[in-house]
């Protein structure tokens, strides 16, 4: 037998597999989708299966490329890990929206739960992982209160170089990191940007920063699997070769065209017809604090890039499901009540695992007591997993839509596959809506009033336009 | 002058502020209310306050005497705090839904953001805080590897004593701390639950364990001003007593009848007149990481109160508005695409403070560079307000509708009126709505079924029925 169909074998045990009959009629009833639903939408899955196809010929989907094209990524990567690791205590990302969400989600994942509290032997000898993805100032400020930075690496991420949350985080850092230290300095810094374009690319050519590419077809909440997602992930000993493993055993699972064999597929069909049943809201709950934080990468994925104001015709449909980040068993005791007695107005995904990574009995102590004694002697894996098919029922009976994705476990193979599956999944949701997923007009009013409101040069127009809105009515403020 | 109106001139510069200019139609355009709408419903409102005083007055809503009646209650976790704070380095809550979210929020709004981070003596000589509201194995595995039992103490939360997830995790820890420490170990337990029923007042009775009193009129998601919030919050160095002084304050803001004057109520209607219009989502959004968990908190207290199945008449009515935790300015990079140009089925809440609790300035180093010079000079503080200001614009000017709710700065008493409002407002939507915002019904279903799994006596019919569902067709899986 070759390698190869060696190591198939070990990753089929290793696949992610995707139950959608609590999504069907003939389980949930009226709130369900009929097959014949799906049958009729033939020729539109068509033309979407037709349209991703182009896009990913013609270069307009690059970010399916990642899996393939990365080798010497990947060898730059972990050589400059290998190179700094033993010099930094302290890896911290100045990023927000995908420059962050893809890195948090991915260490939670992968690591321990408790990682920067670990030693730095017990980390296997990697730094502990800061990520600074928001501009409230007690945040930056606090983060001195526990950091060296003279044992501190600061990664700035952001392709144009201007945004203004990381760039003015990484003014901050850059003066502060001169001050203290001077021309050591530059070795506290590495950027991660474009290759040719943008502001912080000349920057960290004339400063002789380290910097890795975030290539240019690849848009910021689809770039996890570029360096934006590689480097801090590598920097915390994670296999980030497996994690594109995962991803390109995923991309052979969403090649074919039999929709009822292809999950990223069926993943986006089922929501389009959920969203055209009003079910407005989608769901993502994992039952394992380890994935906590996919659903807040998957709510940027799935939110940007489905919430569009137009379609492709230019025609206003002002689509998009709500991506909502709840946690199993936990948001049992906050949010299932609302999912099984509220409108029918969401599709759940439930994110299953089979082997956690560690186990714990409850002992046998209260057999006397009935609301106890049953625990006893079961694990604690027995008991969430049993939590979780408890609810899965609850919520089919009450006849609420709900779907289960399932990890074997959680490691960089399976993550890698989970990713790619949501990226794919949300690049046919758009087709099917007929909108583009890769763009996002809808946040550039906000960052023009801000200009205005800043006085910057340019934004004259919006200043005054700014001035001129309505004075608010003090009888609307209690 | 009296010292009490000293207390109140004091108060009165920290009021929190509710502005709902950019929910009326004058602003907001033909998605917002109306105010003849309001106008139209006074029946219903008045029908709405009666309610609520004759509950209040009957002891139906326990939880609004709380910041009056605890006197006692507060001296008693005082002194308990004082007396052991020297012993312990780690205070862990084992604690699910409503006896682990406002922990979580308090301790994440007052402290320093890395708290568990700092030394003892930077802690002002309080405990670490961590809040297990999970049964993933692998988090109370994770959370030995980084505690030393010895100086640990562990916080019990649950009313009845027969919440699973919490008693399986005190089940475990009880046995670890007795053989580790023997005859110790009851100093390392200390118990929040009812004063006479459920199944861990007589285990604390008997195993001679300190405890706390959840009163018996309270229920979990309003309990976050009993002792399940207050001990953890003191235990870290909290002012517990600004806390209940902030719910007072507000508490009077919303006696009012004159509904234009009354926070709560208005919160209330405007969210009852959405639901009509089809917002089904609430979306809760600070501008500042401390307030990032009030939104979990509130997911819970208003999914849960709201998410009902029957109206008080038994009629069937399925109602509830979902709740989405955001958090700006991070999510303009993530969530605002789809807020400004998806569906208008949101009703928007943003949460801003006018005084952060310290400043960064950003220096004035690339003034030549257009999309970065505008930034010297400036501090993150205003540049965070001013994207939160830009952020309402831009949503404003999509037609999507929203306001603001603004804190002076984050501190015990503007918390104290902020949990206290959002209560007195669930409370009020919940009579608009005509369901038992008090009860959760719903969660029952789960239970039950997860009980019969496991085999428990008493659950054999259950057993039945779940022994007779459908099997799973290999079809709807991938």
């Amino acid at each position: 037998m070759s390698k190869q169909f060696e190591k198939k074998d070990w990753q089929d045990s290793m696949r992610v597999r995707f139950d959608f009959n609590n999504m069907m009629t003939s389980y949930v009833g009226e709130s369900g989708i009929n097959e014949s639903e799906i049958a009729d939408m033939e020729l539109q899955i068509e033309k979407a299966e037709k349209a991703m196809k182009e896009k990913r010929a013609n270069g307009g989907m690059d970010w399916r490329e990642l899996p393939y094209n990365q080798t010497e990524v990947v060898k730059d990567i972990n050589e400059y890990v290998n190179s700094v690791k033993d010099e930094f205590e302290t890896f911290v990302v100045l990023g927000i929206g995908g420059s962050a969400l893809g890195p948090i989600a991915v260490q939670q994942a992968i690591n321990h739960p408790y990682y920067n509290e670990l030693s730095k032997e017990k980390r296997g000898g990697y730094p502990k992982l800061y990520v600074m993805d928001n501009i409230d100032p007690e945040k930056l400020v606090s983060l001195f209160d526990i950091v060296d930075l003279e044992t501190t690496l600061f990664n700035v991420i952001t392709k144009s170089g201007s945004t203004s949350e990381t760039m003015s985080q990484f003014m901050i850092i850059k003066e502060i990191l001169e001050e203290k230290l001077g021309e050591k300095a530059k070795k506290h810094i590495v950027c991660t940007t474009d290759a040719k374009n943008g502001n912080l690319r000349p920057i960290a050519d004339k400063e002789g920063y380290k910097s890795f590419i975030i290539p240019a077809g690849v848009g910021g909440r689809f770039s996890e699997l570029t360096p934006v997602g590689l480097l801090p992930a590598a920097m915390c000993g994670i296999d980030i070769e497996q994690l594109l493993a995962g991803a390109a055993y995923m991309d052979e699972l969403c090649k074919t065209d039999n929709t009822f064999k292809n999950p990223a597929s069926m993943y986006a069909i089922l929501n389009y017809l959920g969203m055209k049943k009003g079910k407005n809201i989608s769901v993502v709950m994992p039952y394992t604090d380890s994935l906590k934080y996919i659903g807040d990468w998957y709510a940027q994925l799935w939110a940007e890039s489905l919430g569009k104001k137009y379609d492709n015709e230019g025609k206003v449909v002002n689509v998009g499901q709500t991506p909502v980040r709840a946690l199993g068993a936990t948001d049992q005791h906050s949010q299932v009540q609302l999912y099984a007695e509220g409108p029918k107005d969401k599709v759940i995904v439930f994110v299953g695992v089979n082997n956690y990574k560690t186990s714990l009995t409850i002992p046998n102590i209260y057999s006397d007591i009935p609301s106890l004694g049953f625990l006893g002697g079961a694990t604690h894996n027995k008991l969430i997993q049993t939590e979780q098919m408890a609810t899965e029922y609850a919520l089919l009976k009450a006849g609420q839509s709900n779907m289960t994705i399932t990890l074997p476990e959680v490691n960089e193979f399976t993550l890698g596959q989970l990713l790619y599956l949501f990226e794919v999944a949300t690049g046919f949701a758009g087709e099917l809506l007929n909108i583009n997923a890769f763009d996002q007009p809808g946040v550039e009013e906000g960052k023009n009033a801000t200009y205005a409101m800043f006085g910057r040069p340019g934004y004259e127009e919006k200043k005054e336009e700014l001035d001129k809105r309505p004075e608010k009515n003090d009888k609307y403020i209690i």
